[in-house]
C-alpha cells in the first residue's frame, strides 16, 4: 500500500508546495507544537485552507475533526510521499563559485541528500577536497557515479558546457538533473530535468514588479 | 500603446517560459539566423507549436504566413515585454559562498541587470570588494539602496536571518525579492517574492525520479 501511495502521480502544483509544507511542519515540531488545525497551518503558510486540505488529501493525510493534524505525522507523511525517507546520493558538476557553494550547502542532510561526488575539468581543481568529497575529473564520471551510487546530479557549469555535461551524466546512468545553466537541455525520454535559472527568475521578477508597481 | 502592452498581465506559465524563448532566440541570432517558423522554434525549444504561438500572441507578436517570425523582432519583443529594455539595479544580500557566487555571476549584463549593492553583517566582509562593488553593512541598506537605485534584491543568507533581511529590504523601499533561503517570507501587500529553493527542487526531483523510474 505504501508503495502505491508513493508512486501515485501528484499534480505538479501540489508537488511544488510539499517542500514548503514540510519545512513549516519541521519548524512547528522543533517549536514543540504537537497538533495544528488546517486553518492555522494554512494561515501560517499563506495558502488557502481548502487548497492545503486538497493537497494533503492526495497523500491520504487526513486531519481529525476537532483535533486537527498531528504535526509529526504530517511531516513524516510528506517526507515519505516525496521519497525522502531513504538516502539520495548526489553529484555536483562544476566546481566554480556556484558549484562550490552548492557543494558546501549544509541543508542537504535533513532531506537525506548526500553529496557523494563532485566533478570538474580543471586539473587545478581535480583531486582537491570540498568538505569531505574529492573533486573528480568529469571523464571519471562513469566509475565514480557507479561507485558512489549517484542518482541526482546538479549541473553548475557555464552554459556552453551544460549539454556536454548532461550527456555525460546520462551516459553514466544518472536520470535526474537539476540544471543551473540558463539553457534548455536535450535529454532522452525517461530523464528528468528541472531548471534553476537565476537569470530567468530575475527577469520574471522584473516583469512582475512593473505589473505590480507600475 | 507600448505601455499598455507591457503592463498587460500574462499568465504565470507563459511568463515563466519567456526567458527560455528569449535565450533560444539570442542563440539563433548569434548563429546568424534571421527568420524562424513557429514549428521549428517550438521543436528547438521542446514545447508544443500551439503553445508557443499562444504565448507569443499574448505579447502581440505574430509571425508572417510562409515567412515565420523575425528572430531579432521576436527577441526584442520578449525583452520589452519582460521589461528588460531598461537597467535594473540589483542588490545581493549575504556574502557567503552562495552570495559571492551570485555577485560574481557574469550573465546579468545581457538582461540589463546590474549589481549595485552587496550587503552582509560580518565586519570582516564589510568594506571588501566583489568585482567592483564594495560590501556594505546591512544597517546601511536604506542609504545605499537609495543612492544606487536598487529595485530587486536577492536574499542569500541563512534561513534564520532571511525574514529579518526581507524586512530590512522592504523598509529600505525594495519591493521585489528573490529568496534563496528555504523559508516562506511574510511581506506586506505589493511586495513580490520569488523563491529559489535548491532543497525544494531536489526534493521534487527525487519524487519525480521515483514516479518515473520506480
Amino acid at each position: 500500500v505504501e508503495g502505491i501511495a508513493r508512486q501515485r502521480i501528484l499534480p505538479l502544483e501540489t508537488l511544488s508546495r510539499l517542500p514548503v509544507y514540510r519545512q513549516k511542519l519541521r519548524q512547528l515540531r522543533e517549536d514543540g507544537v504537537d497538533t495544528v488545525s488546517s486553518l492555522e497551518l494554512a494561515k501560517q503558510l499563506g495558502v488557502g485552507d481548502a487548497q492545503l486540505r486538497r493537497d494533503l488529501s492526495y497523500l491520504r493525510l487526513l486531519g481529525r475533526p476537532g483535533r486537527g493534524y498531528g504535526v509529526r505525522h504530517l511531516e513524516e507523511g510528506i517526507t515519505r510521499a516525496l521519497g525522502l525517507d531513504r538516502r539520495w546520493p548526489l553529484a555536483i558538476v562544476g566546481c566554480g563559485s556556484l558549484g562550490t557553494a552548492l557543494a558546501r550547502y549544509e541543508g542537504y542532510a535533513r532531506d537525506n541528500l548526500v553529496v557523494t561526488a563532485i566533478f570538474d575539468i580543471d586539473p587545478a581543481k581535480v583531486g582537491k577536497k570540498v568538505r569531505s568529497v574529492t573533486v573528480s575529473h568529469i571523464d571519471e564520471a562513469p566509475r565514480v557515479i557507479a561507485e558512489t551510487g549517484v542518482e541526482l546530479a546538479v549541473i553548475a557549469v557555464p552554459s556552453s558546457a551544460a549539454q556536454h555535461v548532461a550527456d555525460a551524466m546520462v551516459r553514466a546512468g544518472v536520470t535526474a538533473l537539476l540544471n543551473f545553466a540558463p539553457v534548455a537541455l536535450a535529454v532522452p525520454a525517461g530523464v528528468i530535468v528541472r531548471q534553476m535559472d537565476i537569470s530567468a527568475e530575475l527577469q520574471i521578477l522584473a516583469h512582475l514588479k512593473i505589473v505590480e508597481n507600475g
